[in-house]
């Protein structure tokens, strides 16, 4: 088993992703002192980058936390002076940032979508419309266990901004792999994760804040580890509150850097092929997604299982035999859905594999997909795009 | 700059600390899907060895949070249920500790001490006999800020645990490099650091939690990503709520295995040692600890600055000539004094390194210190225990 460790695998989970061997390294970096001027040179540049990847002037944080940290911060630092807010549930993980603000001491007014589609502007105007004292929407923009997105997340940021509400968009599973410019959209809070489409080992989650959520931040009492003024005041010398996870800033540092020479445009569109190349292929092979068509993600894959095929037989097969490791369904979807990952280090050679992969252990397990058919379909998609 | 930053530096702050190279190279181990069964067979075998420098049979958790978000983790998943909180301030350290409690809705009794000193077990009675519906005492063992220890921690667990309060103890910067049996000492929840002691990067909090603890924690309802009831339950299928930093496991797994190849005993027993070198010596130079003699830590080591030593140049000049990094003072001891972190990888080596590089850096800026005399007594130390 120890030995099965050290086989490198092809992680094609919705994060944590593969890594490239230069971000790898980089966490190999001395170990310095988080209160030196080492470490400020390190953290200025990666917080510039950071602005970079969120297309945003206003301020970001970094924090040492998984991403459901990074929503912890965004909702202990607003709900004291937004309390009411408003959350789409398209899937587990809105029902996660449902959770997270009761958590936090915060009052949520639900809007339940149907699993594998998304909500839209109309939805939200309707419930603010009804429901009195709205002082936020807060929503997962990529629903990570539905494979969806929201493709209104545009004007669900113009309708906010229009009727001063603040808007908090957990992009965790999405920054840097799809459309996501936060200043043009209003966004007030986004948060990200180091582990998705950016290439990094998990451990850090990213933020960025705008003014108008400052002035409600700067109201707040009830949060310490996460407090987003701590992080501010700190920051004019350099350096965080506590104690960062160094070797994951420098693995941070050099995956932006990489974002930066490929350019983020480049990336996203990146992103957007592989996704349009796997959705061609699933249905290429006769399998279908999972979501409805006009709320794909382009991140996150989510294909529904054939009935003959166990979800742990098969993803056992493709993790042992295939060296490929995908995911399951999470809440009420486990067993009916396996997910792809498709996000970070992709290109056409991971994508060829895992649907390769996906063929041949359906076929190993009796269900024969049209393979070739499969290939070919994401194959053209490649080519369109060469 | 960024030249320097590939030179390695002597880390002699308290933490992040000196990495051994098996310990940074464990990081570069593939990446793997947090939910499947190579994960698993890490987080089981990382959390018995968790246990073991605990000195625990109870429950233990890893967090991906820095120190502080451990223990902010013990406060919020008990100040419901054990509000009302003793909290003995001997620095810096002391001060956050109640800053967390308080932002996190607990009410505190502060039992203010001398900087420099530590309190004792006949201060918490007496606090606790004059206070009505004590719940907890909350402290830090081992006070970074004035490099003090707390040599009254045996008998205050007694006490808490005669009198039914929940004992729950900050041993970030100690555990691993000093006395902490948590159940004998009755601790019912001890919050550690990775990056300390326990020689790995920071990023990971690793907490004790005992059986009364889990009495209170059972009825929290305002945690989220710190809820320690979702890491027991996700535990059961070796598995984290939330995404685990990854190369941070790994690092720790394999500082772990070096901890149980020395022995604990024996890596305690090497900090105490390398402790009393460090006081020796630094009496030798003809300087003086600030922590009253009983009190002194084992693993942070304050020294009062001679009047004439200008703290930033002083610490400049040792980094860059002398290629060693130690601290300044915190809060109201900034500039007062300096503070050598004694932790995880030292032997002899690493301390006499110190030693002369902070004699020589005094001569250089004009105060002559006894640098031989300094140098034999440390010697002297390590021959002794040899």
């Amino acid at each position: 088993m120890e030995k099965d460790m050290e086989r490198r695998q092809l992680i094609m989970v919705p994060g944590p992703t593969n890594v490239p061997d230069r971000v790898m390294r980089a966490m190999l970096k001395p170990m310095i002192n988080h209160r030196g001027p080492e470490f400020k040179e390190l953290y200025v540049r990666v917080l510039e980058n950071t602005r970079y990847v969120f297309q945003t002037k206003s301020d970001v944080a970094l924090l040492t936390a998984s991403g459901t940290g990074g929503v912890e911060c965004a909702i202990s630092n607003i709900v004291q002076g937004a309390n009411k807010i408003v959350v789409p549930i398209c899937g587990f993980f809105g029902e996660r940032l449902r959770d997270n603000i009761v958590a936090m001491g915060g009052m949520t007014v639900d809007v339940p979508v149907e699993w594998g589609k998304a909500v839209n502007v109309y939805m939200i105007e309707d419930i603010v419309k009804k429901e009195k004292d709205v002082k936020a929407v807060a929503l997962v923009y990529n629903e990570t266990s539905t494979g969806t997105k929201i493709n209104d997340l545009r004007a669900i940021g113009e309708f906010c901004n229009e009727h001063d509400l603040l808007f908090v968009v957990d992009a965790i599973s999405v920054l840097g792999g799809d459309d996501l410019p936060v200043d043009d959209w209003h966004v007030d809070i986004c948060v990200a994760g180091s582990q998705k489409c950016l290439m990094t080992p998990p451990g850090l989650a990213l933020l960025s804040i705008s003014d108008k959520a400052w002035s409600v931040i700067e109201k707040s009492t009830n949060t310490f580890y996460f407090n987003l003024k701590s992080y501010r005041k700190y920051e004019k010398e350099g350096q965080t509150p506590y104690t960062p996870a160094i070797p994951l800033y420098y693995a941070l540092d050099e995956a932006l850097k990489m974002i930066r020479e490929e350019g983020l445009e480049n990336a996203i569109n990146r992103h957007k092929i592989c996704a349009k190349a796997v959705y061609k292929a699933i249905e290429g092979l006769g399998l279908a997604p999972f979501a409805e068509e006009k709320f794909r993600s382009n991140t996150v894959i989510a294909i529904r299982y054939p009935p003959s095929i166990n979800d742990s037989t098969f993803r056992e097969l493709l993790r042992k035999k295939y060296n490929v490791v995908i995911a399951g369904g999470q809440g009420k979807l486990k067993g009916s859905i396996f997910r792809i990952g498709s996000m970070g280090m992709i290109t056409q050679a991971e994508i060829l594999q895992v649907i390769s992969a996906v063929g041949m252990a359906m076929s190993d397990l009796g269900h024969e997909l049209k393979l070739n058919n499969g290939l070919s379909a994401a194959r053209e998609v490649f080519k369109e795009a060469e």
